[in-house]
């Protein structure tokens, strides 16, 4: 079978990973990678045709705007008469945000930083839609090769998912910002709370996470809550007493 | 050289698992284990010797009272004569909580849920504290047992770090239950969370969670933050604010 062809445009967290990722399966040809900034695909100088003017790009089996959800919109106006089917990878913007291009979504579920050299794509799960099922099928073969977690989601399931990822992902590391900061504080190094901060994530892979909690807020343990809040600064104290509340509220109604 | 004789007080989450940990090492020797209600203690029936008298309790190299944090004291009170060295495994509590025992802390900082049959210890901190060099020997000859990272930590140190835990562990789970019902509410199985969520965790093994940070909090993304807060019930609403003002915040710090 021919390969598939693919273009990618940006050069930020998600396009970075994902053009790591395309080019260890030799049944995809990344044709073109854009930014405006060069600068941010470096890493693939020499490997990929770069190049940061739109009006230069050729067209695919399907170009990915890997972009801030922002600049969505704006790169679909300067696309405008592209003829080839145009997806983008975020999970809050709804398809029709790519107006009227040859439109769909490729979602990967993943929180991505550049300095992660690896992730492992096969559990990713990748959130497809499209306006056809031509176009569906194509995404569904792209992802198929990355992940073995291809779903077809509306733009309204996505939102809730993205919404959901907010919290299990972004606040939770803050979580570990937080406990990072009160350690420094007194001197304990960092490692300390790492295999502890593995086993809570580890917990959910077979115990639904209310099952799971444990602390001084589910024990209802008013006294290290006390002792707890005492010690904590303004803003953590804020946090520590929002968070220890809902804790106690979600225990009541389990 | 002689096996070490460990009585354990208490049939918990940390008790539990202390108990599993224990039976797998040939150098120790568990003596007795104690609960109030010996139903908490079922599954070492015919194992080890269950009591449910403390006045039963017979000498030992070590006594570990893992009960919760409150009854600690209490625990202490009934062992008033006891003749030989009494730990307890509280994060919070200083080695004070024991009276005039001979007393010490044996805290291991990781996050126990009966359910959860197995927990690797070997990576497992434990932090110990003892009144003098004879008794901390004897908790670091155990620790060592279990665990490649045993450490002397004192009460203010070690209250700080189970505060760092209670955000790192606790406040994170809470957002893994959150995120679990807003996928519940739109019919999304859990499942498709988890690989994220080991990503979140994996990342900080080797960059700093400041760096790891990603969203659109730190991206200073108002307009998914705005949707995302229209979407949102009025309580996770609330939470949804301040960590958000947090990460910011803690961005501006950075």
């Amino acid at each position: 079978m021919d390969k598939i062809h693919i273009n990618i445009i940006g050069g930020g967290n998600v396009a970075t990973h994902l053009i790591r990722e395309f080019l260890k399966h030799p049944e995809i040809h990344l044709q073109q990678l854009y930014a405006r900034n060069l600068d941010q695909l470096k890493e693939f100088e020499g490997i990929a045709t770069l190049i940061n003017d739109l009006n230069l790009l050729t067209p695919a089996d399907i170009t990915i705007v890997a972009v801030s959800d922002d600049a969505i919109a704006s790169i679909a106006r300067q696309l405008e008469n592209y003829p080839s089917l145009v997806v983008h990878t975020s999970g809050s913007k709804s398809m029709e945000e790519l107006q009227n291009l040859e439109k769909g979504v490729f979602y990967p579920f993943q929180s991505f930083s550049k300095e992660r050299k690896q992730i492992n794509f096969k559990n990713v799960p990748v959130l497809i839609e499209a306006e056809n099922p031509e176009n569906l099928e194509k995404l569904t073969f792209l992802g198929n090769i990355l992940s073995d977690k291809v779903y077809e989601m509306n733009s309204s399931q996505r939102k809730a998912l993205h919404i959901a990822g907010v919290f299990a992902a972004n606040f939770t590391n803050h979580m570990y910002v937080l406990a990072h900061q009160i350690m420094k504080e007194n001197n304990i190094p960092f490692d300390l709370i790492v295999p502890l901060i593995h086993e809570v994530a580890e917990k959910v892979s077979n115990l639904p996470p209310i099952e799971a909690q444990t602390g001084p807020a589910v024990r209802n343990d008013l006294k290290t809550i006390e002792e707890h809040l005492a010690a904590l600064d303004k803003s953590k104290k804020k946090i520590y007493e929002l968070l220890t509340q809902s804790i106690i509220e979600n225990k009541n109604l389990k």
